[in-house]
């Protein structure tokens, strides 16, 4: 009765992520500790909440289509123009903008099994065909992404760095060295959701007008803002002015821009919420290691704890945990899942996932 | 050096709409009037504002994908189910990803000609073929519409009613009986922004469930939260369940749901602002006979001024109401570019406009 064009009537109804508003309905009661998205529960600035509230009698304007003044305080925090920089309602929708512009149908695009199912997605919700290589070590694998990449013809190379989820990262110098094996049509996606909390030396030093790389950000992860939708894209001008033919143009929210100028320019509070990451990623092995779960090293704002069994075993315990009240979330494939995937949050939550992780792990 | 997918790479570089705090930096000063964007200087219901402000210190945490109360309440408010109803952030961003879903390359979409260039934009954008049919006595013409469709073998069809950007509507019966005489094929995209200042008689009885068309409504408009990005479609639960397969998940502001949650609850603050808005439009016709511009017919919170002139009229008139600090905007194409279109809005801004129409058009 209804009529759908080829490629969405080709594509499955299911989606990527459940929300844990809808497991606490399920569950007919909240969760105590939310622990499963990645969230920032150490929460936004201060002086970014101060601003919104201030804003949202004016919430009757639309938001400024260009993003003006956020666009140019962040060209100006990044030293690269304006023009290299596009802001959107987060990563999520950059991601299918880009893959729109990108990748026509039949196009190859090359990711690793187990990374960010959003993007892949985005890519089958384009007509776009995935080919996937293994993780290495738990991390992201850039030499196979390469050699995929070449082999298929691919027209994206996504990368997590650092990576999600499993939290590993590669050093700069390493993803500098991708762009100059990167095959000549090839794009590589570099999701940097993560950038803020990594170590000195993981984050590269790419030429914002380098055309062979188009860099992800965020204001959902360190800056603690993910139900703002404030995400942002730096890249060759001319790729970032692709965006303006087919983004929705009043799509950003005017109160969500004024929250995110006002969180870049607190930079206390950032340094503050990593201090707090890290604090809150060692608390989270050391729980761990008291129940035999060995944390893998990470530099985002969660912690992979490797049970040493296997998917239905994790998933069991995800389940375990919810039943406690604990929302955590695990990879979706094999070896990766053998892990859960624990956010960073603050200690009230990190107590309750404490003496939740033994009763659960008890109960398996 | 960049390289674009097919369709992308055949779209043009330009904008359906340059925003106000942009003409702004062009001039080096804000405007005195915000009348340009059909945006509602009423504001917010209090209430809504409220919500909004308590919830801001929780952007930390991603809105619910479902959008699950706000849905619910809004299945209730209009009678139908949940699974008829669909949230997207604004009508915009719902235009593009129904477009999406139901336009391959090549397919015919029938509009008018000067009718909502975002939609236009979105077909283009899709790969989609535009055939418009010109308006009739200052409306959009179903029999023409109707005629065309079927000759061009539509895929869609958009109906704004009541319309912008001249302010004109039909009554609901017209549009019921549009439905039967649609081609088997088509859909009927109803944009229905307007809907809640029109009057009794203008919304027509549409079963949910009726596959043969689907409807937008927003908080943008009546509800004056147009920064928010809130909007909705009320049609058959296949087609709702088909934007599931391509829509940004995470893409609703937390913050954004709230407030409109509490907005919809708030119907005494929407009676007063309908109330407002009529008398506005009737003191904007009022400004415009002193100045001999004949006031359009509105069910809108706009109306549209005839110049009795052309279009090369028109435009310098809004360029010397911007001179003037005034923001309205005008109709795209010939013959409806001879109005300027002045939306609704506080009597403050009314006083403004009231000074300035004159001398604008004395300097012409």
């Amino acid at each position: 009765m209804i009529r759908l064009a080829p490629i969405p009537a080709g594509l499955p109804a299911t989606v990527p992520f459940v929300g844990p508003e809808t497991l606490e309905r399920q569950a007919g009661r909240p969760f105590a500790a939310r622990l499963g998205a990645n969230e920032n529960g150490f929460g936004p600035s201060p002086r970014a909440v101060a601003a919104m509230q201030a804003a949202a009698g004016e919430v009757w304007k639309y938001g400024d289509p260009t993003s003006h003044d956020l666009t140019h305080a962040l060209a100006a925090h990044h030293r690269v123009r304006p023009e290299n920089i596009i802001l959107g309602e987060g990563i999520d929708g950059l991601l299918g903008l880009l893959v729109r512009l990108t990748v026509a149908p039949g196009d190859v695009v090359v990711t690793s099994e187990g990374a960010y199912p959003t993007f892949n997605f985005h890519v089958a919700g384009f007509g776009g065909v995935l080919d996937k290589v293994p993780y290495r070590d738990n991390a992201e694998d850039p030499r196979a992404l390469l050699d995929r990449a070449r082999d298929a013809g691919a027209r994206l190379v996504y990368l997590a760095n650092p990576d999600n989820p499993m939290g590993s990262w590669h050093n700069g110098a390493v993803i500098e060295a991708m762009l100059d094996r990167l095959p000549e049509n090839a794009l590589l996606v570099l999701d940097e959701a993560y950038a803020e909390f990594a170590p000195a030396g993981a984050i590269p030093a790419i030429a914002a007008d380098d055309p062979r790389v188009i860099r992800m950000r965020t204001f959902s992860k360190a800056y603690g803002m993910a139900g703002a939708r404030v995400g942002y894209a730096i890249g060759h001008p001319d790729l970032i002015a692709a965006f303006d033919r087919v983004r929705n143009h009043f799509g950003m929210n005017r109160v969500s821009q004024i929250g995110a100028l006002a969180a870049l320019q607190d930079r206390d509070w950032l340094a503050h919420v990593v201090a707090r990451v890290d604090a809150a990623r060692r608390r989270i092995a050391s729980i761990g290691a008291e129940s035999r779960l060995t944390a893998l090293p990470s530099a985002t704002n969660f912690v992979a704890l490797d049970t040493h069994r296997d998917g239905a075993f994790a998933r069991r315990l995800v389940d375990a945990l919810a039943a406690e009240r604990v929302f955590v979330r695990m990879p979706g494939v094999a070896p990766l899942d053998r892990c859960i995937r624990v956010s960073c949050g603050p200690d009230p939550e990190l107590d309750i996932l404490a003496q939740a992780l033994p009763h659960a792990l008890s109960r398996l």
